[in-house]
């Protein structure tokens, strides 16, 4: 039972023997951090393949005492939002899990904690190391598909409110722990959070950005580009055009529209080297061997800068194509059509000086004993669900992780130890502690 | 019964009203032509899927009063040959058939007539002015996948056989019919034929070659590269080396092969516009449309000059590629494995003074009025096995046909019934004719 007794508010009123309390109890759950860490990276948690990873949140938020809220998407609820991005699967089974904290007496300022649960594919798991989704540690650093992005960011904040708890307090408001699906390809999961009403003073994602603090994020876009050329046998080759071939011309025109949004950066991506990125994720083309390929398909992750809507980003990258059909002789006969088809997600920008992040940046002074840097991310995060449409303003401030998306991820573990730290100490100092009647 | 009269060998000797006889029969039998044709090109024989079609050539054969020869390839008996192809799936249930005639008294020369049932995929059928398998006629041209590479030039030797027995004649020397699989991707279909033991004076293949006749075949190689680059999340995108970008880096680099191949042609290839041609036929690259592809696979066919075996252009391509890794600053760190699967076919010339080529050329003349053309062709057919492993000269003689490997193909029907009266004037004088007992 919480006594309602608000300790502090501002990162400077926090107690000195508090914080020094706050970072010898994290110390202390380090051993926690590490196992929660490894479980969840045995569970591998690939679209579609959530459900053991969160009925595992699920499980430590209720251990923690939180009300546990686990929902699927619902896709009738979400499909009008503004900030819907068409799905790739079904939601059926795929349950977000948040753990609610809501104190009997509220005399801070409530906060969301949020992470994916999903993680991209490993690869070919035979160029890993260690398999992928078999936690390894060493030299410091845990790996495994799904450790940096974001698993261990999931535990950061869990063991934060740990911290807090193991030392006998509990926030002074709303605190919502939310590990949700699809943030690798659409962020439905982040949206069904807010349209199922989640909302508070501020959100926290520990995605691993090596402890800088997001201030803007870029605008990303998937498509789909069927293009269609004209097959002939070998016999007639000169007769036909390669719908490979196609598709790779066209990739050039989509490059050029990459280089143009490159050389007129967004105030925010002035300092950014090559802030846009048009990547050729996925492509298929070809029916037959010796056949001139008839069909091709590129896949596409599309950027764009924050103040651009993803209607009116797509509508231009559309427009580049049909006028590269149109226009480039080499593409004479061929066709194209496009899907849009996963993320629409427009970008944002946040103010560096923003309370929330002027807090973080006190409490990861205090930890790591400099400022935190900023950071204009160059891809996207769920934060913007938050920000443009949930009246919650939102950033990232997560740990240090290598070969996210690729072969061998790891995140260090003092940066887990110490994003946890910082976690706690905002989590104090922005909601306000009440000591538990039991403590 | 035949009474083992021998007629003619040679053309000059085929009695002028047998000649117009002939015509005169296969013009009659045009509307079973076009039947027959049609039956075919509605049975769907891509590979793996021939039962439907063979079971009509079998009936056809036997209709015919020929013995049929129905079997499946015996993979283990052709696998040692040095004209075996790696085959891409099983052989079950996937039967060569061939229509025997074996006369009782042999006075001429024998003859196979072969062509391939086989058909490849039709790519989009929706892009079909009529569905692919679907037989249409308009204009004197019979549509459907198949009906011209090469189901007319088995409807051809067929009528030219049932042509005549219609006159009451059978050739006077051994005649083997052969509807074979897996001409479109091995060759191995007319290679278990072989190592059956058919053996002939002479082959005729009616590939659709607008009633050329063929002098040279090129030969051709199947190979898939798969390359490996490093796969990076969208923040890390400068880090990262694209599969996909590699794997088209490395088709130049096969580009640059095909176009010195090109600049030093073979002297039957001298004047042939662009002989040697690397098609990148199929590919697949990428993981996960927001990560840097970390595999790409490319399927090729490439093509090198008569004189080369297959092992030593094959060896080729491989230095290429490996030269490629190892000096191109673009591929740095990329690795690469080609496998080799489907066509390893070598290619060859014949003399076209040969006597079936010069008997051929009479024969075509008195149809067509002009000498026939010659080509040395592009492309691979299973003329090949006869020429270089079976001791049987072998050439390609068949219709006109367009679109063939692409959408809307389709074959002359004047062409197809002129093709037909050639070959029943060929097998007469080749093989001479006896009288049927019955007739």
């Amino acid at each position: 039972m919480a006594d309602g007794t608000s300790l502090a508010t501002e990162f400077d009123a926090l107690d000195a023997a508090l914080r020094t309390a706050i970072g010898a109890a994290v110390d202390g759950l380090q051993d926690d951090a590490i196992a929660l860490l490894s479980a969840l990276v045995r569970e591998d948690s690939q679209m579609g393949q959530e459900a053991g990873a969160q009925v595992l949140m699920a499980e430590t938020f209720a251990g923690l005492g939180l009300e546990v809220d686990a929902f699927e998407i619902d896709e009738a609820a979400i499909r009008t939002h503004p900030g819907y991005s068409p799905s790739l699967i079904s939601y059926a089974g795929r349950r977000n899990v948040v753990g609610c904290h809501r104190p009997a007496q509220t005399t801070g300022k409530s906060l969301i904690l949020n992470g994916h649960i999903d993680v991209v594919p490993p690869g070919d798991a035979s160029r890993w190391t260690h398999p992928p989704f078999e936690p390894v540690v060493r030299d410091g650093r845990l790996y495994g598909r799904g450790s940096g992005d974001m698993k261990a960011g999931i535990v950061a904040y869990t063991l934060a409110f740990k911290a807090l708890q193991s030392l006998g307090y509990a926030p002074a408001a709303p605190v919502f722990l939310q590990s949700v699906v699809e943030e690798e390809c659409t962020g439905n999961g982040a949206l069904a959070c807010l349209v199922r009403g989640y909302r508070a003073d501020a959100a926290i994602i520990p995605e691993p950005f090596a402890q800088t603090l997001m201030t803007a994020q870029i605008g990303v876009l998937w498509c789909s580009i069927t293009v269609t050329g004209l097959a002939a046998h070998m016999i007639d080759r000169t007769k036909g055009t390669s719908a490979i071939d196609a598709a790779l011309l066209l990739a050039e025109h989509m490059k050029t529209l990459e280089a143009e949004w490159n050389a007129a950066p967004h105030p925010a991506y002035a300092d950014v080297p090559h802030p846009i990125n048009f990547n050729l994720g996925r492509i298929e083309g070809g029916e037959w061997t010796s056949s001139v390929p008839e069909t091709c398909t590129t896949h596409w992750r599309l950027s764009f800068y924050p103040g651009m809507t993803a209607a009116e980003a797509s509508a231009t990258v559309e427009q580049r194509i049909r006028k590269a059909l149109e226009t480039d002789p080499r593409l004479a006969g061929c066709a194209a059509t496009v899907t849009w088809q996963g993320f629409q997600a427009p970008g944002f920008e946040i103010a560096a000086n923003h309370p929330m992040l002027r807090l973080l940046d006190d409490a990861h002074r205090s930890v790591a004993g400099r400022p935190a840097g900023t950071i204009a991310c160059t891809c996207t995060t769920d934060a913007r669900f938050f920000n443009l449409y949930g009246d919650t303003p939102a950033t990232c401030y997560g740990p240090e992780a290598t070969a996210i998306h690729t072969i061998d991820e790891s995140v260090s573990l003092q940066s887990l130890r110490d994003v946890t730290a910082v976690l706690a100490l905002f989590m104090a100092a922005w909601c306000g502690l009440s000591r538990q009647g039991g403590a």
